[in-house]
């Protein structure tokens, strides 16, 4: 078999067969097939395409290409979480207390930020102490234990897609639906859950833009978890603004507890329950939704959920007293305010601007090796659909370093859209694909 | 400038600018750009196409990335010729003693053979004592005296398109038109003649293989030729056999001689005579065609080719005993004769097993440091129309290896297709693109 037969046929419109995409991966992550080949056929792809079939292939050999975590030892069924990525994103930090707080366990892999977009490990290493970077033994455990864990990515869950993301970063090759949704689920079936809930987002501030490419990804992510086996739901949710009100780390983590304690933003309390009620109804703990809503809001009213992140802080060494003080988690007590500069409504808040503005605080990293500084971010007072007038407050900034919250205020201003014209309700949850 | 913005904007179906093109190619040539985006480039391009502007953009960026030839030391028009390649083509050995005997100057660099193609430079060799490897003052100083030289074509001659067909060629974008118009005329810019006659094979022998697609790739290199100022016309002759009787080396210096001696073959002859009488009217020693082919018939009853031939050869230090005793051009003397199996008629003989049976002799090369042997060879007895009964001589194989020549019977017995019925009258000549 020789690759350039493998590029030459994918380009001429062929379909792959699962030894030539085995061939393919396999031998560029040991080494033995070079960049400028794989990036040809990835162009080929982009143009020609991957049927159900050669896509479920590409994904399989990928995840298979490192280490699968093994979650047998865990009793249940094991539900995970995946989002596509935006700002303002901490679902995740009030989602699995509440989804393990009802007897569904959750052994959870998550990322950092990078760009403009934050990650939950960052965001949990808001509070004193905690590590993520636990052995799989301690996870395993914890997850026994209190039912929920979360650690860093280890680098060895499929290398192949890491290699390949990179090269495609690169070559122009990123923008294919069976690329991107085979990269995602890879990692996601590596990481050894029984089922997973996917929250795909939409909108501007969305890697796919439009209400139909989401679904087009969303379809396409469904089909290949169910294809390996795995019970796969997608959530299409809206990134047309910042998902509730806070934007950095130790503020989200914040937002979290006040959600867990049943104050949260509406947007962002009503997507963590609806994913919350998804999660539980394929952990065979509730026999639909509605009942899945029923125990959510019961482990909220009950303090449980807020319980349950406590005693996962703690497990993983972190300091639990701030779960009920958060006023202990250090947020910048240097601020300013953005005010409007016209009448009007708010007519969108851009995602990108809002998540470059808190990088530009410190909030997040333009390179991965950045540090970054937990205590600043960005509350938003106005969103979307809000009226506003000339001079009133749109949003705080919590800064620490003078010379840079300037440039950061600018980019937050120009941020929110103000329009004479009330902007028609946009619902934040689109569709449910099953 | 970034490249992956390059590659993302031709993927997107955008025409490149002038600038972006010199960036790629420049970078590329340089190593500031790595093969993989490159690659991934040349993919795009291959689904997306060049219009005119980029195709003539790209040739003259690349035959400006190395030196140019100056010829502007030799009077007159200097016109060049190439030809796409295929199996018994001499065409140059012949052709240029006799435009020289014209009065039009040849200088021309000339390559070797690779895989089922011979070169112009190995055939040459066979001349004892001939140098490829002469100085350009020599070359040029020749051209003055003689009017005609050729050299093996330096390192340094569009160095870009070297490195971009070498990538080309393992990652399945060599079928661009744009790509192959721009990769052959580079070199021909940068060689500097004033004019240009392009030998365009098609066929099954060829690299096209549809008139239809020798015809865009003719028309497209006539366009860049003059496009950049060159006088460029454009001759599709047939490659559905091999050109001539003789394929080899030696064994096609002696055909070649024959034929400046007026008793070549009839197809060959015939295609020397039209190049021949196209390149004196580009010369401008010559009104038209009609008045050019007298010339050309002249030469040779006269002898005056002849002489020409011989007094190139020697003043590149080859034996011109040779060229009026082509016996003593070593064609060795161990052969065998390959016979028809059947009653029939040739319907075809398929040139790239002509051409590989020739190279499993010993007279080509698989790879490029391969040594040759230009003693060896094939002379086809019978050709395409032919009537055979079975048992007639079909060829003879001239070969040194007793070990070899088994293979390579068999390889050429299998490339004569003999069919019930007399196929139809097929012309060499084509078409002329202007």
């Amino acid at each position: 078999m020789r690759m350039v037969d493998i590029i030459i046929s994918k380009r001429n419109g062929n379909e792959l067969t699962d030894e030539e995409i085995s061939f393919f991966v396999n031998g560029y992550t040991k080494g033995e097939i070079p960049d400028y080949q794989v990036s040809a056929l990835m162009m080929a792809i982009y143009f020609n395409g991957m049927n159900e079939r050669e896509t479920l292939t590409l994904t399989r050999v990928m995840a298979d290409s490192g280490d699968h975590l093994d979650l047998s030892a865990i009793e249940g069924i094991k539900v995970d979480k995946h989002s596509t990525g935006g700002v303002g994103d901490k679902t995740s930090l009030a989602l699995t207390p509440i989804v393990a707080a009802c007897g569904v366990p959750i052994a959870k892999m998550s990322g950092r930020g990078l760009g403009h977009t934050g990650g939950t490990i960052d965001k949990l290493e808001s509070f004193n102490g905690f590590n993520v970077s636990i052995t799989t033994d301690r996870f395993i455990d914890n997850v026994n234990k209190i039912g929920v864990s979360i650690m860093g990515q280890t680098a060895d869950l499929a290398p192949a897609d890491k290699k390949l993301y990179a090269l495609r970063d690169v070559t122009g090759t990123v923008e294919n639906m069976s690329l991107i949704a085979s990269s995602i689920m890879s990692k996601k079936l590596a990481a050894g859950a029984d089922a997973i809930v996917l929250d795909v987002k939409t909108g501007s501030g969305a890697f796919m833009k439009t209400l139909e490419d989401s679904r087009a990804l969303a379809e396409e992510m469904v089909r290949i978890g169910n294809g390996a086996g795995r019970k796969t739901v997608a959530v299409i949710s809206d990134m047309d603004q910042p998902l509730g009100n806070a934007v950095g780390n130790a503020i989200e983590v914040r937002e979290a507890i006040d959600t867990l304690r049943g104050a949260g933003p509406e947007d962002f309390t009503a997507l963590v329950y609806k994913l919350a009620s998804l999660m539980i109804v394929l952990g065979g703990k509730a026999k639909d939704e509605e009942e899945a809503l029923g125990m959510v809001k019961d482990v909220v009213r009950s303090g449980r959920a807020l319980e349950k992140l406590a005693d996962f802080v703690a497990a993983q060494g972190g300091d639990s007293d701030q779960v009920y003080y958060p006023d202990r988690l250090v947020v910048s007590d240097k601020s300013v305010t953005v005010k409007a500069g016209s009448d009007g409504y708010v007519e969108k808040i851009i995602c990108d601007e809002v998540g470059v503005s808190c990088m530009m605080l410190g909030g997040g990293r333009a390179s991965k090796e950045d540090a970054i500084d937990l205590s600043v971010g960005i509350r938003l007072l106005k969103k979307r659909g809000d009226e506003v007038r000339k001079g009133d407050d749109l949003a705080v900034i919590y800064y620490n370093d003078e010379t840079r919250f300037g440039e950061s205020c600018e980019k937050l201003r120009n941020a929110y859209m103000i329009s004479d014209v009330r902007p028609s309700d946009s619902p934040l949850i689109k569709e449910i694909i099953k």
